[in-house]
Parts: structure tokens; sequence; C-alpha cells
């Protein structure tokens, strides 16, 4: 089959690979039907060492089984399913919601599974880690249950994790797919005013469309490399002016620099809540945040058990989280599409094997 | 009058000082009745440099109205009131419960208060500070009312913060009176496990009666200067064996240095809650922290708030946090109070003027 390997910064090819088999009696086969380019890829898309060996990539696939091991007694043929971002099993630790504390975690393409951004997928542990999907191959809500795999669930496991609710004002760091997603959470969750500090201004009409009262366009923010920003922190006063000066209740930052996370810590009301989706350096943190009484959290989200609870909303067109897919290619173009994300030209690539 | 005065390490003096005088109509003079050492004076009372002025200490007191400004309408003369561990006003961040935020945050002592181990104290904005007692001045319960100016309040807010109640597992850091008190609250809180982790083997039979179900005395956890420890990290598998393994659902740190904050994330259970009271030192927080879901909180405590909201249980004996007194001095004496603190011979000093 072919499948996606990246070979180190800027470098990624379409090959054949072998087909993948049934090695435990917990796997399943899934031919892949749709998957996603995340930005969580695009930091080893710019950075990764070059290498002999590729390495699988792709983390978030829709398809239909078309195998089972002999263990696997909750999932079909030709059902049609999601994976999460990373897999794990079904144990006592992965039913509370901590899928990266799993003993067993393990990303797509590693520990002899394949990336998700090729024909086909063996899912270890199958039973705990595909959802099933009530759609047709063929349905229009393909694009909406493919986030599913990452970008809705990180979107709501950060809202979630902010104890966003009604009455609450939310500012979202970050105007990628997570961050566009956690708009759409928070509004679903009620928030009240919900402020994004974005870096694209042609991702203003969709943040407003998922529920943003108001979207500033801050590219400094989001400046790399990150490292402690010179006197003011950008979009920090736009934010406090929009809520009466005292800030948000909470501030979903989705784009893990150093600099964005001091932007929350700067812009966050005292008694607040920063919540991360992402993390790519440490932070001092020390007297200030105490005094303040901010509680900083955030984490891997259980993508798996979120397929199950938001998968409702997608069904009746409450929400269409598959609006932020706005290139889609085919299996081929997987090296443009990651070119085209880099660059900020598409901003969220959907690909059709 | 008569006041105490911190002019360096070790360096504690009973002088005369000017009688406190109303300045403001929001004023009010209290004499004080009684007066406390905080386990949080000690680190300037060991680290504080040499100094020509002393300054004014004493953060905990209760005492008797003697005058009020013009403005103060809901205390009268005779009224014997509590302070909260820092002063602020009356204003809407105040009465959100975040005293550290508000402009006008002061410390006892500072800003032409008095510290509150003398014998009388000006207030400032009075009746945003001082809770009204229904005590005589006389009452044996004089020592737990006085615990709400801070030890009672902040170990409360700790619990609140890493939201303790029925079901949840607690490992409490520290055995001074704050560690004590926030036994004494997780177990109000209906908490069912609640492990110390502490350095007096004399102190674990009042951790028992306050409702730790174990003791585990662990001198190494609390070594100054601190610092990341080599390998292992003391304590930590004692409290991981006793919850099963996976560690306890919050972890409530009192003690505030960077080894005791590092063992609270070493112990704590993925998806659990370390709640902060202290924090002398700077740690840097990544990418585990948010692979394992552990949300880091913590904060000043709203004392004065929570003066009504624990006093009901003070009043009819449910608690009796006035315990964590156990050496009782005159003012002459306080000198060596602070000395009884600092090399553990005293759990905590109850000053009579």
């Amino acid at each position: 089959m072919r499948a996606t390997l990246m070979y180190g910064a800027g470098d990624v090819r379409v090959e054949e690979v072998p087909d993948p088999i049934l090695r435990e009696p917990t796997d399943a086969l899934v031919r892949v039907l749709a998957s996603g380019i995340c930005e969580g890829e695009l930091p080893p898309y710019r950075f990764m060492p070059a290498a002999d060996q590729g390495t699988r990539v792709g983390h978030e696939f829709i398809g239909v089984v078309t195998d089972i091991g002999t263990d696997v007694s909750r999932l079909r043929v030709g059902d049609l399913v999601v994976a999460p971002f990373a897999w794990g099993d079904d144990c006592e630790i992965c039913r509370d919601g901590l899928p990266a504390s799993c003993g067993r975690w393990g990303l797509w393409g590693q520990g002899g599974t394949d990336g998700g951004q090729g024909e086909a997928v063996r899912v270890p542990y199958a039973q705990g880690n595909l959802a099933r999907l009530p759609v047709a191959v063929d349905s229009a809500l393909l694009p909406s249950v493919l986030t599913l795999s990452d970008v809705l669930s990180t979107g709501h496991h950060c809202a979630v994790q902010a104890r966003v609710g009604p009455h609450t004002s939310v500012a979202v760091i970050g105007d990628d797919a997570i961050g566009l997603l956690a708009v759409l959470t928070a509004k679903r969750r009620g928030a009240e005013q919900i402020l994004v500090i974005g870096r694209n201004p042609e991702r203003a009409g969709l943040a407003r469309d998922f529920g943003a009262t108001e979207v500033f366009i801050e590219p400094d923010v989001f400046d790399e490399p990150a490292g402690t920003a010179d006197g003011e922190l950008a979009g920090v006063e736009r934010v406090r002016a929009a809520t009466g000066g005292r800030g948000p209740h909470a501030v979903l930052e989705t784009f893990g620099s150093l600099r964005t996370l001091e932007t929350a810590f700067a812009m966050v009301r005292d008694g607040g809540v920063i919540s991360r989706t992402a993390s790519r350096y440490e932070m001092p943190i020390g007297r200030s945040m105490l005094l303040r009484n901010i509680t900083l959290t955030g984490g891997a989200a259980p993508a798996r058990a979120y397929a199950d609870q938001l998968l409702p909303d997608i069904l009746d067109g409450t929400i269409e989280p598959g609006r932020v897919f706005d290139h889609t290619i085919s299996l081929t173009d997987v090296p443009d599409g990651y070119r085209a994300m880099a660059t900020g030209e598409a901003l969220k690539v959907f690909i059709r094997p």
C-alpha cells in the first residue's frame, strides 16, 4: 500500500510500504477513508533532523474496518470508525480519560502500527480505540467526524478543563484548527464572551461563525522562536479592555509557545483558569501565579470518550467542525499539503487516499 | 504601646512605638487580645538581611474595637473581631475572594498600619477587613477563632481550590499549622483518605486527630536549601502505594519549596490537582504536566469571607483548629517564641499581649 513518511524538515514522501496484517487478537485493520494533517505535525515538519529512515506520519483518520482479531467483539467488518490521535488500550486509566497516562499509549506509526496518512492502518486494542460512526462512506459529514480524532476533541477538552460554561468570558489564543474548535466548543458550552487572538485575518470569519464575539489579529503573539517578550505583550490590553479591565475568566491557550503562555498569564483574570492544549517550552511558575489565584490546567484529550459525547451534535448539524478543512487533496499530494499548512495557505488539509 | 519589630535574621525585638490613631474615616482601632506567630514569618526570621530600621511584624490577630472612623457603620466599639492575614478594602475584587489582587492589598505593618504582634492596630477599610466574632474576651475559643486570620483560612482555601470532596484521596505535604489545618479542612469536606507527609513525629497525633488516615515522616522532603533531589523523591512511593499505585487525587502542598513542589508532581495521580499555599521558588512547567492532565492551583485565601463560613463550625465545636497552638507566651517573650518555632520546638505560638 502507499503511506506517508517524513524524512526530515520539509521532506515528506509518499511511498510503497507493506500492507498491514493482523498481529494480535485485539487488532483490527482499517482501510482509510480520509485523514488529516494536524497543526501538531508542523513542528516536526519544520525542525526534524534529516534521517535515512522515514517516520510514518498522520494521526487523524477515519476508515472502514476490513478485518478483526478473534478478541474483537464490539466491532464488525464494514464498520465506519474514527481513531483517536494516539492509541491506548482499554484499561481503567484510559476509561478515566487519561490517554497519555496509559502504559501502552502509543503514537500512530510507532510500535508496529501505521500512520494515518496512508491507505490502511493496523489498529491495536481496536475496541478500546475505535469509535463507530453511523454515517455512510459518502456522507457529507466525513470532514466533521474526522475532527473527532484530534482537533475537535482537543479543543473540547481545553474548554472542559477550563470549566467554561454560561457566563464565562473566554479568550482563545490561536486561530489554527484547534483554536477555532476551542471557540466552537466554548460556544457549545454557553460561554458568554469569546475573544480570539489570532494571526490570520482570513480566519476571522470562521471564528465568528463558530461563536467568537471579537477577533484580534496579533501576529506578534505567535512569533517564533518564542521567548520573553520585551515590554508589553501584544493583545493583552485589547483583551483586558474587552472584559471590563479584569481579563477573561478562562484563557484557552492552543499554540504552546513560551510567549503565548506568558500572554495567557498576562491576560487572564485573577482567580481565572489557563487551559493548555500544547506546550513546546518550559516556563517558570512561581509566586505571582499563587498570589493571583490562577489555575493552570489542560492536557491530552480523551478523544475516544469524547467521540461518543460529541457525535450527536455533529449528526444533527448543531456543530459543523469539518469547516476547518479548507483544502482537499489526494494521498499523492500530501507533501504539498504539508507545505500549504506550514505557509498558512491552508488552514487544514483533508486527504482522500 | 509595645509592638514587635524584626531587624534581621534571628533579631526580633519588642519596643515602644507610637499608639495608633484614626487617620481615615474608614479606619478602626483594635486592641489586640491575641496574636500568633505564623510559619510564613519564619523565612524572614531565617534570612532577612540586618537593617537599622526594624519592620513591624505579626499578621494574625484578634482584638476588640476601641474606636471607629465616621464611615464605619457595620462595626461598633466593643466588637470582638478577627483580621485577615493581609488587608484589602471592600471592592469587587475583594468580594470575589481575591485579596492579593486588590489594588489596595497591603501587609500588616506596612502602609502606615501596625503589625499584629503588638498591643493595638490601626485597621484600614475596617468593615471590609474585620469579621465580628460572637465570643467573649475570655472565651476558650480564642485560639480557634484566631486561626481564621490565616492558617485555617489558608488550609481551607487549599482544599477548596483542589476541589476536595467525598471520595477524594488527599496527600498533604507539610505538618506545620497550615498543613495540619489542610488536613482538618480536607476531613471537613469529606475526603476519604488523607495522607500526611511530615517531618515531625510529635505532630502525627494531632494530624490523626484532625483526620489524617496515615502519617509518613519524611524529613528529607523538607530539606533546605531546596533543589532537584537526586534519584527518588522521598515519600513518593509510600504515598503511591497507599493509593493503590496511582497516587492521590489531590496534593495539598503547604511548604512551598522547589523540592516539595517536585514531590507533589511526582506523587499526584494523573488527572489530579496540586494546590499550593506557598511558593518560595520558581519551577519550570512543561510537557509532562500537560500529558498527565495535571491541574496546578492554589492561592492567597480570602480569609475575610472564609471567617464567616467557618465560624459556625468553631462555635459549635465541630472543628478545633486552635489545637495547633501548643505554646502561649506574653508579648515580652515574642523573640523567644520565634526561636521556638524556628527550631520546631513549638508548633505554633499564641501571644497574649
